[in-house]
């Protein structure tokens, strides 16, 4: 696929992350005005709160809501409707003029209610370095690993936008005699792209990995900041609980499916055939550049076709107990890490569990520290144009005792 | 305490669950009404929206909201005003009528929106007896388990009031080659009390135990359905998962904090000192008769205050990271087992894995069949007066290939 040319000149270079191709959703404000829906072009956001005021769009007046779910919750033929319209009057030739809001000037919200957040596992490279510095080389990759996406639920209460800033937690940490009560002293970052459920299942039912397809309205960059000194004492048997609850940011701006589209790829080579409620008739990955810097220095790159689990798989997978999924649900794929470790996606895994420093700005470093900020990145190349997700980024501060 | 007599008779005697000592909230319709909350005295309920309406009371209108809520959000100060209140309003000699509707044509609902559905795992009874099972007796309690209320997040979707039925789920489950896909062959209840939060904590600030009592609304039971054979093969690393989201039902009834303080009473014995975040000035748990019966038959029965960790400790841990807590989370306390097999609130305790069965109306029994119904009871014994919580009941409903 090719630029689509917009008359907002800044969406037509080959870097710009916001082309008219992407048209990502996300919630703004500006100084003295309420949280409201907005879509990306270039340096600029279209305020579609203001366009339905004025009658060029039509989305049941979900737009002037401070959130997503509303719009989502019409349904993907709406969303396929609001985009193709969209489209057209952003195009170049359209001769509409639409109210826009420089980006520079708007402060970005938290684009959806979080109704829940489940997080997934699906890296085998993440699942194995991980296994190994947490239980041993021999019980590494938990024997249903490849047989399922394991997940487990996260907290939703504690999802932010990008650049609020975390707090280190204190917390248990294992000690001589019994633990200790400290602050983090492992404290790590989790690449991730969350995937966000654009529609409601009826509990007692399953869905599938195409109706899961269908029901995913686009995807965010997530960052699952983690304790690892309190996962460790605490984790076992019924998995992580406050190391995960500290925080976890998203990004501003959900990339849609259709973005998304043209750059559909498959997934990690399969060890075993999966049981049929997983199997997937089209690949559901997609051929995206990932990783992540710590003040301003690119530490890991990977892609996310090496994922093992996609969404829908997830999705479908989370249903198969009958748990209804709700508009507003996310799922975060679990820390993508490729093979090496500079594509790695946790510090965990890139200093083998603080044994091997990097290299930070000149210094060596194990894991976060005060003051650090980490930023994620992600995009898709298409012929003279990119996706990009903006910046997903959090600056921790230091621990309160 | 001794009971306080109200003008509605029934709610006079001495095993009626609900005097006016008590006086639970939930949220009920009629046939061609829109839920709305009331309170329970005697058979009836008192319309709370109309009372409302009728300037009887005020809360704000909040009690014309189809949950609980709306209310529980305007604070403590106002959950002891309208008690007050509607105490005098249905005190014997008040000389008011209040619009009252019977039970028995009532529909009730979810009470509240959960908002975030947190497990814990605080008897150490339970903790042991179901460690031996599932990692053998040497790894039976975790090392954490006597210096933090081990927890995880569940799902808050999947839960329901009692009454609706519950659907046996397919799953993933260990084979003799890899995992079968097939129905549950090991479903379980678990006995549980959950606690209500009425309150928002701010993310980055820890909640003191005093505090996180103070947040506390009230207390419903809680069934957290289980699927023992999907557990098994899913829990290992990240905890359970599907195995947990088939259903979770909770009472109709949220007994307050208020009512159930005449029955403070101490936990079980500490086995250790606990760090000075957890500490409790006063203790914690209630004596609570609680118990659950198969198919009309009494099958375990023990009391709350065997537990090792109160809803306040379980609060304040949830919020050691940082973690903000909601109004409308819901805390559950964990399977409620006492030292023998009669008292334990689970099969899998009770038929020690499924090897021992029990008998049920005459046959034996290990695990849950389709068409069975488990209810839950719970009550504390005042002078002259009872404090009941109401059914939590379920009936299973065979799984869909």
């Amino acid at each position: 696929m090719a630029l689509l040319r917009s008359w907002v000149e800044s969406a037509n270079g080959a870097d710009c992350p916001f082309p008219l191709n992407n048209l990502p959703y996300g919630v703004f404000s500006t100084t003295g005005t309420a949280p409201r829906c907005g879509a990306a072009i270039g340096d600029m956001i279209v305020d579609l709160a203001a366009c339905e005021a004025l009658g060029l769009l039509d989305a049941g007046g979900t737009f002037s809501q401070p959130q997503l779910n509303g719009f989502m919750a019409l349904g993907r033929a709406e969303w396929d409707r609001v985009r193709a319209r969209l489209t057209e009057l952003l195009a170049e030739n359209s001769g509409t003029q639409l109210p826009l809001v420089p980006m520079a000037k708007a402060q970005m919200h938290l684009p959806i209610r979080v109704t829940g957040f489940t997080d997934f596992y699906a890296s085998k490279n993440h699942a194995f370095n991980v296994g190994v510095l947490f239980r041993g080389p021999e019980n590494a990759l938990p024997p249903q690993w490849t047989h399922m996406p394991i997940g487990y639920n996260g907290r939703a209460s504690s999802v932010v936008v990008s650049g609020t800033p975390i707090r280190r937690p204190m917390g248990q940490i294992r000690g001589e005699a019994g633990p200790d009560w400290a602050p983090c002293r492992r404290l790590d970052l989790e690449l991730e792209l969350g995937a966000i459920v654009g529609a409601d299942s009826t509990m007692g039912e399953r869905v599938s990995v195409e109706k899961a397809e269908a029901m995913i309205f686009g995807y965010v960059l997530l960052n699952d900041w983690s304790a690892r000194d309190i996962q460790a004492w605490e984790y076992q048997p019924l998995g992580p609980f406050q190391a995960k609850a500290l925080g976890t940011t998203i990004g501003a701006w959900v990339v849609t499916q259709a973005a998304l589209e043209p750059f559909r790829s498959p997934g990690a080579e399969r060890v075993n055939p999966l049981l049929p409620y997983l199997q997937e008739a089209r690949p559901g990955f997609y051929d995206l550049q990932v990783g992540w810097t710590m003040n301003g220095q690119v530490m890991g790159r990977t892609n996310y076709n090496v994922m093992y689990y996609s969404s829908a798989q997830q999705l479908a997978h989370h249903s198969s107990s009958g748990c209804p999924l709700r508009v507003g649900d996310l799922l975060g794929s679990g820390t993508i890490s490729g093979p090496t470790r500079d594509a790695t996606g946790a510090l965990l895994e890139m200093t083998e569990g603080g044994k091997t420093p990097v290299m930070v700005n000149g210094a060596p470093r194990t894991f976060i520290e005060d003051g650090d900020e980490i930023d994620l990145f992600a995009h898709a190349r298409g012929d003279g144009y990119c996706i990009g997700f903006g910046p997903c980024t959090g600056k921790i501060l230091p621990a309160k005792p």
